[in-house]
């Protein structure tokens, strides 16, 4: 596929071209992806996830000016509606993004937000992949820490950095929405407003109680660091990089990185099969009798479940629709 | 099913069993369900969203303070992991909540944070529609306005509230995640803080636009009000909840209720149909064959889209596995 080879040959315009081709799911999509997939598997996964309001655009934008200054490419992908990577920025905002646009080792694609059944998630890691085979050594995701998918998205990741800020109310919001458990760094951020201290040492408190009930944490070795940062000025954002470089280590010297791999490939898998079982289903029994189905159901004729079974039932014995 | 008229004849204790017993999803949930959906269909389905911080815990608190004071009996299905109801709660917010503990026309119910693919929505489906036979004239769903599964799952409801406040940084954050179009009724909260009005104001801004833009909007006759509340004290609660009820009624009037009834059962039944394909293919294929997959995409040599059309096509083929 030419588009394909001119975008990974590095040629931005094919870049930005394929990377809708394979969004907007038509019929070339999957040829891409095909032809995509064998170059991925070399670029470090970065998810930044947190509230809205933790600044955590404004880390993403710091982060990649340090790998840049390291000469590291960079690609963003901004699942999180409220970024300003996503096109929600204020004036500020749009100004601190200048600082990366126009250089070439960095791409950053903003993701719409999807039809449910998990549309977004497929999405997004689909924009990974090109993004990792067009060489990209870290992709950065960046998503709103506060949705169900959205945390799914993050957790994909190889490194999960989770972003927090003082005074946004209940800190125990995070550890609720089960995103402590998957972050492997621990950021707050607006580290010189009041509060920061009592901030940071609620997620200690928080991360130590797992500690304490290894049960809950499988990979008992790592110990997520708790740093701050004030990303505005740039203050601690280099010990931010650190630790996750040293995470990679950590997961590349013990093997975790493939475990996590698998993980990420087997939930993509099955988010796959089931969208792709849920597009045949439809085009089997068609729209007629999909909408004879809803209106028994109106009816309270029939619960949604049962239809479900029955038509599962019907399509697998080749009874053929009535 | 015992339980299930036990639990619908307004036995508490069984009520909170049989949503246990749903949301698990073990053997008897189909039944249970079933038993359920006949005696659903007259709660009036009421959808609050909006970003963590906004107070929209302390709205719900108060709007069913309201309504039980009117001998409306009131179901509340917290998704959000921010709110007071799902157990996150600041001592303050447990405070609020005992208005509401020890009175039996109020039920409150939380929803963990599922597995992705699709499994928040449904059980949050299926909790509604326990209240809803139970017998609940209202049913507020809170969900947190920022993820996609969340926006989904308010989109479900009759009527979708939208709390903002003033002072959370980007006012165009509901707009950008797709909130502003299914709002019915607009609320900005903790109006006695400084830029309430500023708010407001870009409220209506981007309401007015949608009004000039009628294709954006199909369902022009309802033009959504702009309410200011103060939740914590109560002002602009009571005009809250009549927006809410002349929306019910013009729903009603106008033929909208069924066609919002038919739109919330067509897609629990494909998210149904999905999940149900996915564990049929699952159970079919088996651990192992899904393990070689997996460990073959692990290794480049097959891409996971590839994979499950191959997949599918195998069960679909009865070829039987290999």
């Amino acid at each position: 596929m030419e588009l394909v080879t001119r975008a990974l040959a590095g040629n931005r315009y094919a870049l930005a071209r394929l990377i809708s081709l394979i969004e907007n799911d038509g019929p070339d999509a999957h040829a891409a992806l095909q032809a995509v997939y064998p170059h991925t598997g070399r670029a470090h996964i970065v998810g930044i996830t947190g509230a809205p309001g933790t600044g955590k655009s404004t880390l993403v934008n710091e982060l990649a000016k340090h790998w840049r200054s390291r000469q590291i490419t960079v690609g963003i992908v901004a699942v999180d509606p409220t970024s300003p990577f996503s096109g929600g920025a204020l004036l500020g905002d749009r100004v601190r993004m200048h600082d990366l646009a126009g250089d070439p080792g960095v791409f950053i694609r903003s993701m719409a937000t999807r039809g449910s059944l998990g549309g977004l998630a497929r999405a997004t890691g689909d924009v990974v992949k090109v993004l990792d085979a067009a060489g990209f050594a870290v992709v950065l995701v960046e998503t709103v820490g506060a949705g169900q998918a959205e945390v799914d998205i993050a957790r994909a990741a190889h490194t999960v950095v989770l972003v927090e800020a003082p005074g946004l109310g209940d800190e125990v919001q995070a550890l609720k929405a089960g995103l402590l458990e998957i972050a492997d760094v621990l950021v707050v951020n607006k580290a010189d407003r009041p509060g920061a201290a009592q901030t940071a040492l609620a997620l200690e408190m928080a991360v130590g109680r797992y500690a304490a009930n290894p049960g809950e944490r499988t990979e008992g070795l790592w110990q997520p660091p708790i740093l701050q940062t004030v990303a505005l000025n740039g203050t601690g954002v280099a010990e931010v990089l650190e630790a996750i470089e040293r995470h990679r280590l950590y997961l590349q010297t013990t093997g975790l990185w493939a475990e996590r791999e698998r993980a990420r490939v087997r939930a993509e898998l099955l988010n796959v099969l089931q969208q792709e079982a849920l597009r045949h289903i439809l085009t089997r029994i068609g729209e007629q009798h999909l909408h004879r189905l809803i209106e028994r159901i109106v009816a309270r004729e029939l619960d949604p479940c049962s239809a479900a079974y029955s038509l599962l039932s019907e399509l697998l014995h080749e009874r053929g629709l009535k």
